[in-house]
C-alpha cells in the first residue's frame, strides 16, 4: 500500500529557524531591496537517504523560506522589493527533490505540498497586501518547482543566454502535475494559452528566450551583459509603486515553547494531544493586559504584543500537529479569558490599521486562519463558560467544522455562561481563500443573516442568541454537554481519515473560486490522486524508477 | 492494485435506448407535466453479480434516465414540468448501488460517475436553458444518490411523515463522497450552512420533516394527505414561468451506426480505432446538402436534420470511446466538406434560434461540446486540406489539447488548402462549463484576440491566418506534418495516463469557477483520491466490506 511509512519515524520536524541558521538561503539588504538566494546545501536535507542536488527542495528548504518572506515583512518594512536568485552557477532551482519524494509517506508528500503552496501564498499575499513585491531573476534552469517558485513573484527575469530555460517537467519526466501551484498559475495568472501550457507541460526540457517571453511564461528575456541592470530597472520600478514605510521593523524573537510527550505549551496556548482518542485540544489563553496605549508602544512590545504573539503560536502549533501528529484526526478549539480585553486588541488593530505593523498582524492573522481553514483535520470549537471566543478568536469558532456552545454554566462551575462576541474584524478583515469573509461564507444561502449578526456587534452573545443567529451549530446544557460531545467526539474519530478529509475540503469552500481555492482544491486533489496511482507511485512507477535508467512501466487506461 | 479489472470483460456498453426498452423508468404525460417514475428492476443491472434494491441504480439505470431527459425535451417540446418519483412503496432511491461500485475497475467508477454528473447537469440545463421544470417528489428514503438527483432538480418536496428522508450518507457508511455532485450542490446550489451540512453529511439516518426545511435541504415538506395536491401546486407554479411552446416534438429515431472490431460507422462521422498505437480517429463528414428553407423544414427533417444527427452521433461516439475503449488515450479529431455548408447551417440555426427546435439543437451542441471538454483523452484537432473546421466544427478544435494545422497541400493532393472559419456561433452560442466561450478561455490573458477574431467571422482563414490569430497551436507545411504528427502523438502515448489525465482537467478550464467546473474538478478530484484510498476501495475498506457484517478497518493517518 502507498501508505505505509516508508522511512523510520524521524524527529520532530521544527517550523521555527531564523537566518543565521539557514543551511540554503541568503537574505542580503541593499537600502529599499532584499536578495533572496537559493543556495541548497545538498547535504543538509530533512532526512537520509538523499542529497538536495542542483538546489532542488525538501520541507526544510520550504521552512527556511516561509521564515525569510516572514521576517521580511515584519523585521523588515523598508523593503520594497525582493529580488529571489539563485547562488549555484547553471541551475536556478529544480524543483522538489525527488528522490524526497518518492521515498515520503503519501501524508508527508500531500502534507509538504500543502506548506510549499503556502509558502508560495504568502510570496504573494506580501505583494498584494503589503506592497512588498517580489521579483524572480533566472539564470539556469527553473525547473518544476523552480519555476513555480517564479511563478509566485511578480515579474520574472529569464536569462537570455541560450541555455537558461524555464520548465514544468514534471508529467514527462516524473508522470505527476507541476502542484504547487504551477498548472493554476499558467492557466490563471500568467494566462497562457491553454494549447502553449499543454506544449509547455509536455515538454521536458523547458522554453527559453523570446519564445517564453511570447508564451507568456516570464515577463523579460534578457541578455547577460544586461541582465543584473535590468533586473535593478525592474525592481526600481515595481519600488516605485510600494507603499511600504520607512520604518524600523521588529525582531520575530524565538517562540517561547515546551515539548512533552503528549503536550505543546506555548505562551498564549496550550496543546494536548490524545493518542488514543486521537484529538488534540488547542486552548487558547486570552490576553492578561490591554491593549498599549499607541502603535508606538506596539512596537515596542514587538513579538510579545498578545496578537502578534498568539499567531506565531497557533501557526506553529498547526504546523506541528499537521506534520508530526498525523493520526490526530480532530483538532478541538477552546479558549479562557477575557471576551473584552480581546475586543480591546481587535479595536486597536482596527483604529491603526494604517500603521505598517497593525496591517502586517492583520494580514499574518488572515494567513494563520486559512491555515486552519487548510488542516485537513476536522476542527471542532467547544465554547465554555470562562472562554473568550470574541472578534478575532471567533473567527477560529467559524473556521470550525462544528461548534458547541453550553447554555448556563457546568455544576458547581461559578464562571459566568459562556458568551461570544463580534467584533468589526470578523466582516471583512480575514477573508478566507474564496475571498468572502467566514460569516459570510457560513450565510451563503441567507445574507441577511450577516447584517444581523453585523448589528450584534460588540454585543456578549448568550448561547441561545448565538443560536437564533446561526453562529454556533449545537447549544447544548449542562446536562448533555459532556454526553453529547463525547459521542460527537468518538463518532468522528469511526469515520474513514480519507472520506473526512475529502468532505471537509469540499463543505469549508462554498461559493466563488479564486486562484488559491483552485490550487488548493482542484490542483491538489488530482496531485493527491496522481500520488495514490501506481504509474506514478507504483513499483514500476516514474518517481520511484526516475534515475534507475529503467523507463517506468505505465498501465496506459485512461481514467 | 485498484487498478486492475476486477471483473472480466463485458459486452459492450450502449448508450442508445429508447422508452419501449425502458426497464427502471416510466414516462407518462399529463398536459404539460411529464410524470418521470423510477421504478428499477432489481434483476436488470448492466453487470451480474449485484441486485439494483431499493431503487438503486448502475450506469444502465443513468443511460434510460439520460435518454429520457434528452426525449423530454426533443419528443415532448411542450411539457413544462417533469415531476420526478419514486414507483417504489417506501424508498425514494437509495443511490448508486454499492456492490456494483465495490466490484467496479476504478476506471469504470470514475466513468460511471462523470457520466450520472452530466445527466444531473442535463436535467440542470433543461430547466435553466430551456424551460423544461424539474420537480422531485419523495416518498420514503432518497438516500446519496438518490438525495442527489433531488437535488438536481428545482423544487424538493418531502413527505412530512415521520419516515420519509433526505441523507447524503456516503461518508459514514461506505467512507466516498456524494460525489454526484452531492457536496458542491449542498453548499453552493441549495446554499446549506457549512456546519449543518457537515452535521447532515455525517449522520447516516438522514435528515425528514421540518428540520429538512429549515437546513435549507428540501423545499416543502408535506404531510402525506396533502402530498399529491402540493406537488400539483408546485408544478403549476413552474410551468406558469416557463416558456415551453405548444409544439409537437419531432421523433429521436434510433441511430444509424455498425460496429467493427476497430471502426464504428456512423451516418456522419467514423470512429477508427488503433488500439497498438492507443489512438482513435474521429472523422467528421459535413453536410451534403444546404440547410432547409425554413424553421418547418428543419422539424420536418427531424433528426436527419443535420446538426443534430451529428450532434446525437458525436455523443455517442464519445460515450463509447470513455466507457468501451479505457486504453485509447488520444482522440484525434478530422472533417472533411464543405465548410461553407457547415456555416450555411450555422447561419439557419442563429436565425432561427427562437424557434424551439433550434433552441434545444444548440443546447444540445453546448452539451456534447462539453461532453467532449469533460473526456480524459488528450484531444487533438488535425485540420488538412478538405476539411470543414468552421463555427459549430471550429470550436471542435478549440476543444482540444493541441491542433495541427497544413500550411500548403500534400503532395499529389489537389485539393485546397486548409481553412478554418468562424462564425457567429463561436463567441458565445456554446459556453463551457467555466460559463466562457472556448475562444474567451483561449485567450485568457489577451482578451483583444477575441476581438480580433471576431472581426474576421465568416472569412476562411489560412493555416497562417490562423496561426498569427493564435486559433491552433502549430502550422507545418507537407514536408514536417508526417513527423511532426506522428513524434507529438507516440510522444503522448508514452506519458502516464493519470498524468495527463491531471494535467488535462487542470488545463483545460483556466479562468471563472461555476458549479460544474467545482463538481468535475474539485470534487470530483477527491473522490477519485478516495476511490483509490485504501480505507474505502481497500480489502478492508468501506465499500468492500458494506453489508458483510464486518466493520471497515481504517488507517487513521490524515494525509
Amino acid at each position: 500500500m502507498a501508505d505505509s511509512a516508508e522511512r523510520p519515524p524521524v524527529r520532530r520536524i521544527d517550523f521555527q529557524t531564523e537566518p543565521a541558521r539557514y543551511r540554503h538561503w541568503k537574505l542580503a539588504f541593499d537600502g529599499d531591496t532584499a536578495h533572496l538566494m537559493m543556495d541548497v546545501d545538498e547535504n543538509a536535507g530533512l532526512f537520509p537517504g538523499y542529497q538536495l542536488k542542483l538546489n532542488s527542495y525538501d520541507l526544510g528548504v520550504d521552512i527556511e523560506l516561509a521564515d525569510a518572506i516572514q521576517r521580511l515583512r515584519f523585521e523588515h518594512p523598508e523593503v520594497k522589493v525582493v529580488v529571489l536568485r539563485s547562488g549555484k552557477d547553471r541551475v536556478f532551482c529544480a524543483g522538489a527533490n525527488i528522490r524526497m519524494l518518492a521515498g515520503s509517506s503519501h501524508a508527508h508528500k500531500v502534507n509538504f505540498c500543502k506548506f510549499t503552496n503556502e509558502t508560495r501564498n504568502a510570496m504573494e499575499d506580501a505583494s498584494a497586501a503589503s506592497g512588498q513585491k517580489y521579483i524572480c531573476a533566472i539564470r539556469g534552469t527553473a525547473a518544476g518547482g523552480g519555476y513555480e517558485l517564479a511563478l509566485a513573484t511578480d515579474h520574472i527575469l529569464l536569462a537570455d543566454d541560450g541555455s537558461s530555460t524555464v520548465a514544468l517537467p514534471e508529467l514527462p519526466l516524473l508522470a505527476v502535475l507541476p502542484g504547487t501551484g504551477g498548472l493554476t498559475r499558467v492557466t490563471d495568472k500568467r494566462k497562457v494559452r491553454r494549447d502553449l501550457a499543454d506544449a509547455f507541460c509536455t515538454v521536458e526540457e523547458g522554453v527559453k528566450g523570446a519564445r517564453a517571453v511570447k508564451w507568456r511564461l516570464v515577463d523579460q528575456a534578457v541578455p547577460n551583459s544586461k541582465f543584473d541592470q535590468a533586473v535593478k530597472d525592474a525592481a526600481g520600478k515595481l519600488a516605485a509603486g510600494s507603499d511600504r514605510p520607512a520604518a524600523k521593523g521588529i525582531a520575530l524573537t524565538p517562540l517561547e515553547r515546551t515539548f512533552a510527550d503528549s503536550a505543546v505549551a506555548y505562551s498564549t496556548l496550550k496543546v494536548g494531544i490524545d493518542r488514543e482518542a486521537r484529538r488534540a485540544t488547542i486552548a487558547i489563553q486570552g490576553p492578561a493586559a490591554p491593549p498599549p496605549a499607541s502603535a508606538e508602544a506596539m512596537v515596542g512590545q514587538g513579538a510579545r504584543f498578545w496578537p502578534l504573539r498568539l499567531a506565531r503560536e497557533l501557526d506553529d502549533a498547526i504546523l506541528h500537529l499537521r506534520l508530526n501528529e498525523p493520526d490526530i484526526g480532530v483538532l478541538i478549539f477552546k479558549s479562557q479569558g477575557d471576551g473584552a480585553l480581546v475586543l480591546a486588541y481587535d479595536a486597536f488593530l482596527a483604529a491603526n490599521k494604517g500603521h505598517w505593523l497593525a496591517r502586517e498582524i492583520l494580514h499574518y492573522w488572515k494567513r494563520v486562519l486559512k491555515r486552519v481553514d487548510l488542516t485537513s483535520r476536522s476542527l471542532v470549537g467547544l465554547i465554555e463558560p470562562g472562554s473568550c471566543f470574541a472578534g478575532t478568536l471567533a473567527e477560529i469558532a467559524f473556521a470550525c467544522d462544528r461548534s458547541f456552545m453550553l447554555s448556563g454554566s457546568f455544576q458547581g462551575d461559578n464562571r459566568p455562561p459562556a458568551t461570544l462576541t463580534l467584533s468589526a474584524l470578523n466582516f471583512g478583515a480575514y477573508p478566507m481563500s474564496n475571498d468572502l469573509s467566514r460569516l459570510a461564507t457560513r450565510f451563503l444561502g441567507e445574507p441577511g443573516s450577516v447584517d444581523k449578526a453585523k448589528a450584534e456587534t460588540g454585543k456578549p452573545l448568550s448561547a441561545e442568541d448565538c443560536e437564533s443567529l446561526g453562529l454556533v451549530t449545537s447549544v447544548l446544557d449542562h446536562i448533555d454537554w459532556d454526553d453529547e460531545v463525547r459521542i460527537f467526539l468518538e463518532e468522528r474519530a469511526s469515520f474513514s481519515a480519507d472520506g473526512l478529509t475529502g468532505m471537509e475540503a469540499n463543505l469549508r469552500f462554498g461559493g466563488p473560486e479564486t486562484m488559491e481555492t483552485k490550487i488548493f482544491g482542484r490542483l491538489t486533489a488530482w496531485q493527491n490522486w496522481i500520488f495514490q496511482r501506481p504509474n506514478a507511485a507504483g513499483a514500476e512507477g516514474a518517481l520511484k524508477r526516475y534515475g534507475s535508467g529503467v523507463k517506468a512501466n505505465f498501465n496506459p487506461e485512461r481514467v
